[in-house]
């Protein structure tokens, strides 16, 4: 069974109080699908220009990726630039070119369109719907959003609410789209908006799942040293959706997923996350192994044996 | 087996972003001595003046605490003011009035010299050291203390660690105290200054628990709302240190505690402190029973199964 991704692949400059990059391989897509493709082999729905850096597009090609969604047009690639503050829990975007990124229509290739599982990672949510609208039977849609569109496109993020399984969002995100400080609350009332689970990343501190008169508090996986969080979030969705993808094939047969395979899902993108943010840019992430996976995995479970 | 406490005892000015209060029944021996009464009968080591509310001192008295050693002399009782912001993460002192806390000297009851557990709320280093050196066989020593210490009395304060078990501190202080802005390894740096043990306080992040080559990820217990998070670093500690007591007599006969009880014993402190935020003072920490806290420990492991 395969997973549809959605998002964007981009360039990124990074700047954290110790080092600045520039030509990064970013993008939501990119982390997500790189992090899902050691579970499952994800479908990438995204948008690069020909100015695209060879390695990185060969770099995809390599790996377990199906990439006939991947659109390759004239013109440059998305650029993002920002700045990690203090202990990188703080962000500034400095800059935002979306260049190919503005003309985007995502069309779904024919195979596409009979995808059961989805996740649309931070991306427009117009875009997000437009998917969603090509998808003959999706059972289980996952969807990551930002600040940017709870600020600028409301109303399409609150029709996508109602149309998804499980909403991906981060703290300060939740904070701002529920008007609630209170993650405990904020996690209801994102789950009244639609989605039957809301997973909410507190970055260093973790994830809390809420479901149906369920609740999960997954720790992070504790680092020494975070050279670079961006793209954590998105690493995190891949590996829940990737593993999903990968355990569920049974589940969804019989109609549905259910809070325990949520769980380990969940530890599972936890851990994808803790790799990614190793290095600037997907290089750790793409470089570990399985075995370094369960290792990880392993840990968690031993540090958080209560 | 008792459990020897030292700490202040207070009348505390409480202001969050939704409620004012005062004269409410504070201190760090308040609070630690009331949580670690639910496991143990607590000897207690405090000063109040002749001012104390006479309901105050009557609830200690009804308690199951030993108040031999709670000074009670002419003046006024030690006074604190503060206010919370935001999240209730971010605290301001208004007001310390330290009155008849000026002149305290902890001299221990002889009954008190042989106790083998001791929890040093936090109070001044020099006080904490004072009641140390009167011990005769401490077999396990706790100690908490504030940003405030770390600022003006850090020589006595790194006695004070050299001497210790078990640290309990919170994390902006253990960032402070180490200049390490990651958590992970400002514990291991707060190890290598003495104790064996370090537990750091993330407030509604849970708690992080370094060993000799272990390491624990404690969640805090779920609120959907707190009224007023003063007291809970002491109620956690004692809870942890009342847990312990109750729990380590083979144990501690046999040389050591594991970190296996350590775990349990932070679990039991996460969740007093989890009673100790839901009512402005100790009321809600005072009138639990053993069914709550046994219930609250049940769902946080049900919470944090990976």
């Amino acid at each position: 069974m395969s997973l549809l991704i959605l998002g964007s692949v981009a360039l990124d400059a990074v700047k954290t109080p110790f080092e600045e990059h520039e030509d990064l391989f970013g993008g939501t897509a990119s982390y997500a699908t790189i992090s899902a493709s050691f579970f499952v082999r994800p479908s990438m729905v995204a948008i690069i220009g020909d100015d695209f850096p060879k390695q990185y597009l060969e770099d995809l090609k390599q790996r377990n990726i199906d990439l006939t969604g991947l659109q390759i047009v004239p013109g440059k690639t998305f650029r993002w630039s920002g700045e990690y503050f203090d202990n990188m829990n703080n962000r500034k975007t400095h800059l935002t070119e979306l260049n190919v990124f503005a003309d985007f229509i995502p069309v779904l290739p024919e195979a596409y369109r009979k995808l059961p599982f989805i996740l649309l990672s931070n991306i427009g949510p117009d875009l997000q719907l437009h998917v969603l609208d090509q998808l003959e039977d999706p059972r289980f849609v996952i969807a990551d959003t930002m600040n940017l569109w709870i600020n600028i496109a409301r109303p399409d993020l609150m029709k996508l609410l109602a149309r998804i399984d499980l909403l991906s969002i981060n703290d300060s995100e939740a904070r701002e789209l529920t008007g609630d400080n209170n993650l405990v609350k904020a996690g209801e009332i994102l789950r009244s908006m639609g989605p039957k689970y809301v997973a909410i990343k507190k970055g260093e501190h973790g994830c809390y799942l809420f479901g149906p008169d369920q609740f999960f508090s997954c720790p992070s996986f504790p680092l020494e040293e975070i050279k670079d969080p961006t793209g954590a979030g998105d690493a995190f969705a891949g590996g829940l959706a990737g593993y999903l993808t990968d355990h569920c094939d049974a589940a969804v047969q019989q109609g549905g997923i259910n809070f325990d395979i949520l769980r380990q899902a969940v530890v599972y993108g936890s851990v994808m996350a803790s790799f990614a943010i190793e290095s600037f840019g997907p290089d750790r992430l793409r470089t570990v192994t399985k075995n370094d996976i369960e290792k990880r995995v392993q840990l968690l479970k031993t540090y958080s044996l209560l």
